[in-house]
């Protein structure tokens, strides 16, 4: 079936033609327009890997196990925003309040029990999110784990919290698990596309994803993804595109050169994604290092206004 | 036992002879008088695909990842119902909002984890339903799964709001699970009559079922069950006739052929059901196709006022 | 210890010597006294059979498929109730509303599943009987289960809202589970004698019991019930016995013949029951068979005055 | 360390010198001071064994199936109290009304499944006592059991809602489950000197232990313990020092002989126990002779005034 | 990577420079500048382990066993404070009220089941802390236990109710289960450190560890950790500025050599700790040798103002 190896395409979500509540609508354009490079794109600097994978993130660089590294960077690099657990927004954020805005993790797990069923645990709630004065929330989906239940229904009760109180959704949609790994992988073309559209689905205001990528264990996924043609570009556009009216950030992952991390955010800017998360590829690094990277993916996104 | 074998009758369902809530029959007249063809049939065009199987259901027929497609052929072609989650009525129903009624889904899963412990876990609630002007909530029960305690809990609390709200409520009534398969499979004569009855008596208000169809694992059905001579005809009114005066619904399953379709539906309109739910032999297909096809099944439908 | 084996006797429990709040004390007076027979026996019919095992039961007399079947039986026959499921009565109720009380089913599963491990699913709430106006709620407690924990706090929190509604409590009283199988079975003298004390202890007004049987498995009991010597009558005698003030009804099970139907009715009625409850037995007969034989019943419990 | 090996001594708990609120003072002060021997010891008859054991229990004395053959040696016999369930209470207790204190037991579980994982199931509430009159709740814990997490986590709700009713909190500690086994078994030194420290940290007012036994499996426990030289006595004494400020009952177990009954029950009277509580060597009699055997122990416990 | 192996070095936190809510804020100027030395350093008296180890750890010294002896050697030694369960606190602490400042333990668990699947129960809300006057509640939290998602999901609401009822948190945050194992053990400098962020990200105010130990199993931590040189100076060092802005409490373990205990203590205090949390190494003597040691300890915190 020659159409369905054809890349998608469409346009990116705007703010202004999406159907939100006000107070979601108000939190979204001060993330989208009143920070950042302020053109409707989003770079988001997040701290979450503290708990996702403890403290040996930091190791490289020793300097950036203080928050206030981060906030620094957030803060005088021009992020749109920062994004961490209740742990680190109360007692750093005070100095950088209302300087950059704050998406509020409200689950996290540690990476030392297998991924085999993964699920993320509540840290905070919506309501902590208000308190904060952040401007979104982040919830970690495991796509495909064998406690699907549990995480669907936790997500919809945030779901309902967000809508009340206007508060932005970001979901953290990971293909993860042992079924998962069963049909592909967690980075598979397969995984990552029905991760983007579950989340969609499921009421999420932004999806953040990875990049799709090729491995061995492709030959697992059901017939028609292995049918498909696809390059890095074609397969970012795929899911940018599952992802419908939800915009879409992706992440750099662990650090890569500095040429592989400015072509793969110029790819997927250009195939429609609102943004980009980069963590471990900004903060471990030298906090000179690290303005100066953020000042060249800034002037990527001022490319790309929505 | 001859009576055992002979094809059950029975007459369908009428709204004006149920015994039901104002809220329900107001909704339900929406619904079966007010779109549609009118008379009491009901055309139901689902979009839960994206969460039930993944993206991977839209990639013979691109277009039909926007679900602006299931909308403007459901408002063009003139459904009875759209059905689907919270995720997509949020976002793409405000522009054909009143012009078809939503039966919202309140509860899905991925396939990805085994069905052997299946559950379809809460996306939205009853009041979700209220809130988007639905005129039914839909809810997947899995009839005979290990975790049939969790998900009759569950629906029984579903059936509760719907009896406060008035809400009209659609049970996907599908056997599912290893105890299932090792009892003749989801598809058997007997596993399809159970859940029908089971739907019933938990208080359905419309019931979706599967044809039954004849398989090798017949001969691990109760015996009663393999002593019934039936065929396409007489076990589709089997299954309707044990949904007693909950309205059912066939769906279409995976695409079939134009003919074998009409020939289905005819069926199973003549033996008692009150209507069709057909996605993907939908809206896989080019816009003029699906419409014209949608021509064609009212036609059909209009011979059965109920 | 020669007393171990002497069948205890007992005076059946009279409901003006119960302690009783008032609401339950109204509810059973119009079951036992204003309906059946109207001297204190109880005749029931029930029709969980649906939930229970499915529409296989209904094979042998189809036109029992249709609840009208039933309730025109309890109503033309004169039953004291009939118990069934809420989505049952209200959809055919209505029409014999205030002429057959009704035991409204709070929980029902399917027989799927294995029942190594079996518990009841809510299907319903006390307040939902009292909305419908029924004069008793039924819960099945599977004694001896490894789930045992979940089913009888549940039962617990039952049992208090019946308290607080007035609202008579029937305990379908039923070892069940593989640990009950590993001590001589579920319809063991040993299982059944337990199952009575047990509800009766966690507070039940009528406990529905099966008779003891006799079996290949009796070895695995308790020594202390290998060595009582007991027949049909006097294994009734001692579980109506530990059923203490808590009436007790005895049911019929598969259907069987007449003659024999008829001696158990009496011999149990002699050791104390204070009614039957009998479905398949009834309703798996043409209309005119099932009224003859609900009278010779009820010429029966004529002479059982409480 | 000689320390370790010589039996602690300690004096009794008296009510006037514990920390109590007031609902609790009037409560223990009305079993301790108004019942019984009325010196400030404790002479409890236990009616749980219906739930606990079954009514196999009843078999060697059948009239001891009807709880008004407990009640009546309680008040005859001038116990403390009477221990039982909602379900006893509440059909036998009014022609007692206020003869004998009511300790209500608020969980229990049979013994038919296996006790590796046991853990005991709500029947009652606190409220439940304070509206029938009762003076105390009994909760029993399973020490050790590999489901300890949600026993110590109910237990903390009731001792919560014990405060707040002023109700006394009587603990049945009891080590239980297969980790309990690996390490000595339930009766070993270990284990109940274990279960008695907990049960006092926890909030028990009272604790009911069973005295400790030597067994083949006493090479199991830690070597701590393995190196402590204990008899009888000094074993008693151990556990009632662990119970701290926590009154100490002891059971009677199994039915022994008269002789061997009394010096059990003067041994655990002479290291500080506050009372018994005997059930099956009690009511496994005639009455008369029941009451022969109450008077001979009371007369024990006369000279152990608090 | 060289700057990977270097020792972090950092300040303590000082009450002042925290962003905390003031009752937070009142209750730990109590215990670090009303109690002990009186400098913001912290000495507390941890009375735990009858739940945590059972009676075993009062074999040493028979007298311990008498909470009075904690509470005396509290008060006497001046400490900052004392750590214990509810069942103690309301029973033991009227003579000591306001004498020294109680952190009521609100988990705990018994060792008997294996801590494959380590979790600590409820035994206490924040609200019983906020009756007993106490000023800081624990909270255990078992790092990387499979059970990880129900001790994070119970650490939040905790975490949320110390915010609302200004109550300081104080986490003790032990890696612990078949996990933690597999990667090293549960006092490898990987798990003590992914340990110390993690409780600070969740929002302690204070966080109680174990210094790191070196071990046979160091070569199952992940490679970064091993690559890192280091000995028990650094390796506190380490973990103390993983923790960040919440203040680190040392625990002595089993009892040590006074001079090895004095070094430690040193050791800990020069590389950041607040404090120290010594239980049997203090009342696991006789209370002179205990006050002694106290003193001596005092002297050296007395060196270390905050």
């Amino acid at each position: 079936m020659s159409t369905a190896t054809e890349a998608p395409t469409r346009n990116r979500p705007k703010l202004d033609e999406l159907d939100l509540p006000l107070g979601k609508r108000v939190r979204l354009h001060r993330i989208l327009y009143e920070h950042g490079v302020g053109n409707g794109t989003l770079l988001a600097l997040p701290i979450d890997q503290g708990i996702e994978h403890g403290p040996i993130d930091f190791l490289p660089n020793p300097p950036a196990a203080a928050p206030d590294y981060q906030w620094e960077l957030a803060v005088e690099g021009g992020y749109n925003a920062i994004a961490c657990h209740w742990g680190l927004a109360r007692q750093y954020m005070k100095k950088y309040a209302g300087k950059v805005p704050l998406i509020l993790k409200i689950n996290g797990k540690t990476n030392i029990p297998s991924d085999d069923e993964a699920i993320s645990s509540p840290t905070a709630t919506v309501q902590d999110a208000v308190s904060l004065g952040a401007d979104a929330v982040g919830y970690t989906l495991y796509v495909g784990s064998p406690r699907q239940d549990e995480d669907i229904s936790r997500l919809q009760r945030v779901r309902e919290a967000c809508e009340l109180w206007g508060m932005p959704l970001v979901v953290w949609s990971y293909p993860r698990g042992a079924a998962i790994e069963a049909k592909g992988g967690r980075d598979s073309l397969y995984a990552v596309d029905y991760a983007a559209r579950l989340a969609h689905e499921l009421g999420a205001d932004i999806i953040k994803l990875n990049v799709p990528k090729k491995s061995d264990k492709d030959s697992k996924m059901p017939q028609k993804y292995q049918d498909i043609e696809w390059d890095y570009e074609s397969g970012a556009a795929r899911v940018v595109s599952s992802a419908r009216k939800s915009m879409v950030l992706f992440s750099g992952g662990s650090k890569i050169s500095d040429e592989d991390l400015m072509d793969k955010a110029r790819t997927v800017m250009e195939v429609g994604a609102t943004g980009l998360i980069f963590g471990r590829n900004m903060w471990q690094r030298p906090m000179d290092e690290a303005l100066a990277m953020t000042k060249r993916i800034k002037e990527l996104l001022a490319k790309h206004p929505a």
